[in-house]
């Protein structure tokens, strides 16, 4: 399906800057299933290696947010895009990271609405609050 | 700017169905201060009635995930949809409950990222992996 | 504000392809005002034309559906796809068409809520029913 | 494909708040098929209760909108967000409630049209025109 | 999978209105094989004629812009906007019309990074700077 | 107007890591002009290192694609995204890198199309061909 071919383990051996990447996912993660995505960005090794880099600093070195926060935060920006992928991959993440049934539902109910009032300050065309503003 | 009159408090004392709603909003929130927003909606009383509620419900009242998270993920998805009436005024709402310098550049990192990786998916148009689905 | 100039009447009527789309706007709508949104378009004459020609097909001469509820139409993609310029001026013609305020509070019922359920199905990732499916 | 688990009827006969939402479901719409939508739902009782007393209040019941008039919006909503589910389902129902052929080129028509004016808009970054504000 | 059925070649052979745009486009792409799209705009015989004219006028009668530089600018568009079918097309499209390895990397990058920095200047609200402005 | 405080040049350089990355900026693109989002952005010294890390590398230093082309993609994800700042600011960009009024006409035909036939695809909900997937 994908618009590029995803690249299995044994073309990703043949590769060393890609393989580098493959094995830092895999350590990093401490399991050796790796997802389509980085299959797919396979064949790309200058971007592979990037777009690891960042995603590696976001959402696994330790940093202000909860590593939860940070997945229900990614899962909202994926349902708003539209990205069937993303939000498969990080609501399968988020159930890994301990999201429980009751969280969910809650994320469900803030996406939705916020989807709704987005809609209404939209239409409406509310002008911001000064009181809102950084001077 | 909007699209309909924003309502003065004199003109939401007129109508009583509107005026309780007001009334409910500074009561909940403990502050006389109303946002546009309301002002806004205030021309259609049954959707005010209604929008109020669901935001009460939802943002205000306790649930399984605390308010800050609540309002970062109501963040994400506004900015997501080009929101710029509700990016303002919930990062405005995220600062009172507590967002720290560091929690918003972490947010701010996982917003970016993920519309990055969002990008990447959709264009390459990645299959889900099977390990993702629930059966 | 534009990217591009806003071109005047004294402009526009100095090139004379420019002129000739200027004058059937005019006379199409029996207004003497033409609003930014062509102004804009001015700049480049072979996409006036072309951009017109729709427009004016579309939204102005008969068709299956009634003006009005084409512009609410118009609006609900405008709404969803954050154009402020859109929401505005369709926003204004609606209400030229007739839309009473019982109607536009009823329409922004309906696209909040398309919004909400829009949210709730991606989130999902509901499949779709074979009932829905054209054969 | 989803992210829950999709609720069989023997399930949801199991939880009482859940088969009291179904039960309307099918009296309200006098019909026994209930789509996926809601048996994703039905995961969340209380969202599942809140959505469709929404969806009930909004697409069902009497308004200032006739019923076709509203699928219309409804799916230009969901089109613009990029709901797939959601432009099964509002198709679907919208032929249910006599969409014409006719009717639906015509709509087409609109939303392609506005999706590109919208783009023109957008880039152009046209300011608004006084003459559209409400003061 | 459609909301319409994909009208199969005896089908379009009995509409001469639609038969002559399979006709012109088979023969301006000097290629017997028409893609979805355009079996699916085969029911509405207006709207066929129309998007085609526009696409033969944009894609493929010379421009401004080599034909590569626009497949690209259409997958940039078509991937923000969440089209599947889109990306899948173009991308098949712009490799037809020469895209190497190298040129979708980058291509890539830029995408990926625009739906980045987007996603900052959206969430903090930038305002534009002075020296942007088209005075 | 902006969520965070835009930082002046004394503010700037206050701080050894923001004054780098501003110092840096200004060198490479030989302009001692430095516009706001970089400003916004200073307020978060590792997201703004990171990000003009990025930009300077996607957009500034050669690649398989010409100056010109990635500024072109870059505003159509920008207007898709309807981020108001970007679109123009990397317009304006487009012009110092030579954007001629022919190409930037030509330019709007594509975006405008493209938004016009997602529309399409996506209301019809096309499903791909066989002859477009990467086996």
């Amino acid at each position: 399906m994908a618009t590029v071919k995803l690249r299995t383990d044994e073309e990703i051996a043949a590769v060393p800057a890609v393989k580098a990447v493959f094995d830092d996912i895999r350590s990093t993660r401490k399991s050796d299933f790796v997802n389509n995505f980085w299959r797919a960005l396979a064949n790309q090794p200058d971007l592979l290696e990037r777009t690891w880099a960042s995603v590696k600093r976001v959402m696994i070195e330790p940093g202000a947010l909860d590593p939860l926060t940070k997945e229900l935060v990614y899962i909202a920006v994926s349902t708003a895009n539209s990205c069937s992928y993303c939000v498969h991959s990080h609501t399968a993440a988020a159930r890994v990271k301990g999201l429980s049934d009751g969280q969910y539902a809650e994320f469900l109910a803030v996406i939705s609405m916020a989807a709704e009032t987005n809609t209404l300050a939209s239409s409406l065309q509310v002008p911001v609050d000064q009181e809102f503003l950084i001077s």
